[in-house]
């Protein structure tokens, strides 16, 4: 059984964490820089933005990552240092700065940024930020450290989840950036999750890649894929329990906590879109292979028009058919049944492919709630899918029409 | 040489239009049924949307058409059509109708539908309106044609020019209706365009199909593509050429002087976009293939987060460089330069994929203008293409959070 914990990254143990302002914003209360640390190297995996467009941290994690060991993870907010000529420097540089600091080498730092693309990032920041960063490290720095990597993220994204693997409590905890850019392909904006689990860096990398298919690759808040996508785990091994071996039933049992809490941190990513007001879920089910439902289900929460009509509490499920045709050329949506269902109860609004007679007016109290499902059974086959998104609202355009200057 | 003229599908010899209020919509003062006839039956080519939820008026369109000909179009706005049990039979009730009025088989009509998805139509306003329609056919009919066509659209759209073509003027021209779910793909939402160049069905539907891939497969305004998107051709043949032949230099002319009208109408669709106050293009050269280059232009007028900085005229080239590396996994935009231009005039504002020093205040200006052309060289290759959108503003939030009710 999984317990759900209200936590961060130093819930596992062998973590600690902590979040600084080191004067990378201007806004002198917000923290900008955070830091993971384990107590020693330790292994850890990672997945990177499919974008061309690479920020020159990732390509510097990349290369840091290759033994599949990590020290530390080190995140600014502020900028994405990226599209710079001297961007994979300053990355380096930042590395090595607290590896001196950590007493690390700085090959085991895991590097990331967030933030305006193509501004030129200096070091001065880092080199005031990271011994403060260093010195402020505790066992119940997560929420300090899920705050300094918020750009225009309004709610703080940690979850964190335990359950018995080969009989010894093991856990997960994460944080999360999201907001605006959010379309992951292979990982989301930033990403950070910890574990005491003992697991090789193999296995864990295979852990990671299963999970984001169905977790952070099924989120969308505008369909742009950032350049700067990370999500990277760090295992500290210290539960105590047999080393996980990939595909038996304890990898099953790590895989199901992992994904309580990417999921979780999905949800808070969506629901915390760039102006949001509600969370929006699909449930495709019926579908005739996995990989049509996914591109159903994101199709559906993707929609500019569906996202807009969600945020009038519009019934207009006509786009929802909309975007299932235009989801994949072999999609056959003339036998689905869509329903909307909240916390104000359900209402079926399509059988079959075609409109059946509701009333609006239930319609608009189930879609005037903040969490909105939309249920979709294409009656095609077996398989299903989720995705998440938000809606679209005059904010996101607000907070997009003038987010550099 | 190609003249071009403010006017519309009645341009070409052979054509009559007209555009009645026939009770689709509410508002009595809004035409919204329209029709464009030719004298007798004359080749026809069309293109339709690849959602695989297919507006009923596109299957028994593609029906009629399957012979190459047709006599007439007919097209109401105010309700798609599309997602109705009874859908077809709609579609050819109202092609029959329309071919008793006219003395025609109602195998040579073409029909089509925009408005709302999924609301049962009814014969009714069919009843009432087709007799009106062919009573008040007329050679000066092409604007009330134009304008019953509309939907959120919040200004007319049609094209008209002309050229030699074996020593004969030829001419073309188009109306059509865009506004929102516009990211065509094998057509846009509706384009009827006359011609009365002598050629055969199989030359103009391959004419067609090649126009298509730079004009109206080009544009995107949300990136919804939509079920009832159609862009049909007629071709009365009165102009007194030459039967013009594929891959002739005759063909080249024509297809020139088809997409002179084919690009007014893309400019003119994305220009008027739900909400838009800005008509936004993309110019891409210097890409390693067409493909990577149309993929490049179209990512880049079709990112939400570059939408809404054009929106704030914010010089945000990040975003630039962010959607030029997630349009395709094969694209370099290592060595990119990006420009702004505008009546104002230009300003570059990354060079080798980096940025570079520019004034704010000039690129404020540059921005400041209603027509943004988004200049990117990739310096990958020959290939160029253009795509056309428009700004992400608050009303574009506005019309679409409660467009059904």
């Amino acid at each position: 059984m999984i317990k759900i914990y209200d936590d961060g990254v130093t819930f596992p143990k062998g973590f600690t964490a902590s979040g600084v302002h080191a004067g990378i914003r201007k806004n002198k209360l917000k923290r900008d820089l955070a830091l993971i640390a384990a107590e020693k190297s330790v292994p850890a995996a990672a997945v990177y933005t499919l974008n061309t467009v690479k920020g020159a941290p990732l390509i510097v994690t990349k290369r840091h990552l290759e033994n599949g060991y990590a020290r530390a993870i080190i995140c600014n907010s502020g900028n994405a240092n990226t599209c710079n000529a001297d961007g994979e420097e300053i990355a380096e540089k930042t590395s090595e700065l607290l590896g001196r600091c950590l007493g690390a080498d700085a090959g085991d730092v895991i590097v990331a940024s967030t933030g305006v693309i193509g501004q030129r990032l200096s070091m001065e920041p880092f080199e005031r930020g990271i011994p403060e960063l260093v010195n402020t490290l505790s066992a119940e720095g997560g929420k300090d450290a899920a705050e300094a990597i918020m750009t225009t993220d309004t709610r703080l994204k940690q979850a964190a989840a335990e359950c018995l693997i080969g009989g010894r409590p093991v856990r997960v905890g994460g944080i999360a950036k999201g907001s605006g850019m959010i379309n992951p392909n292979m990982a989301t904006m930033l990403v950070f999750v910890t574990t005491d689990a003992a697991i090789s860096p193999e296995t864990l990398q295979k852990a990671v890649s299963l999970d984001v298919r169905d977790s952070f690759n099924m989120i969308t808040v505008d369909g742009d894929t950032s350049t700067n996508d990370m999500f990277a785990v760090m295992a500290s091994g210290q539960a105590g329990n047999d080393e996980i071996k990939a595909m038996t039933p304890e990898f099953e049992k790590f895989s199901k906590l992992l994904s309580t809490v990417t999921r979780t941190l999905c949800k808070k990513i969506a629901a915390d879109g760039e102006g949001a007001t509600k969370l929006l879920e699909c449930r495709i089910s019926g579908a005739a292979t996995k990989e049509l439902a996914r591109k159903a289900a994101k199709a559906v929460v993707g929609s500019a028009l569906v996202k807009a009509a969600m945020f009038g509490s519009d019934a207009n499920w006509g786009r929802v058919l909309c975007a299932l045709g235009y989801s994949d050329t072999a999609l056959d949506a003339g036998k689905a049944d869509v329903a909307f269902v909240s916390a104000a109860g359900k209402i079926d609004v399509c059988a079959s492919g075609s409109g059946i007679d509701f009333s609006e007016e239930t319609a608009k109290s189930v879609l005037s709630e903040n969490e909105i499902v939309i249920d979709v059974d294409l009656h095609c086959g077996i398989f299903g899918a989720v995705a998440w998104g938000c809606d679209l609202t005059y904010d996101y355009v607000k907070i997009n029409g003038d987010y550099r200057t």
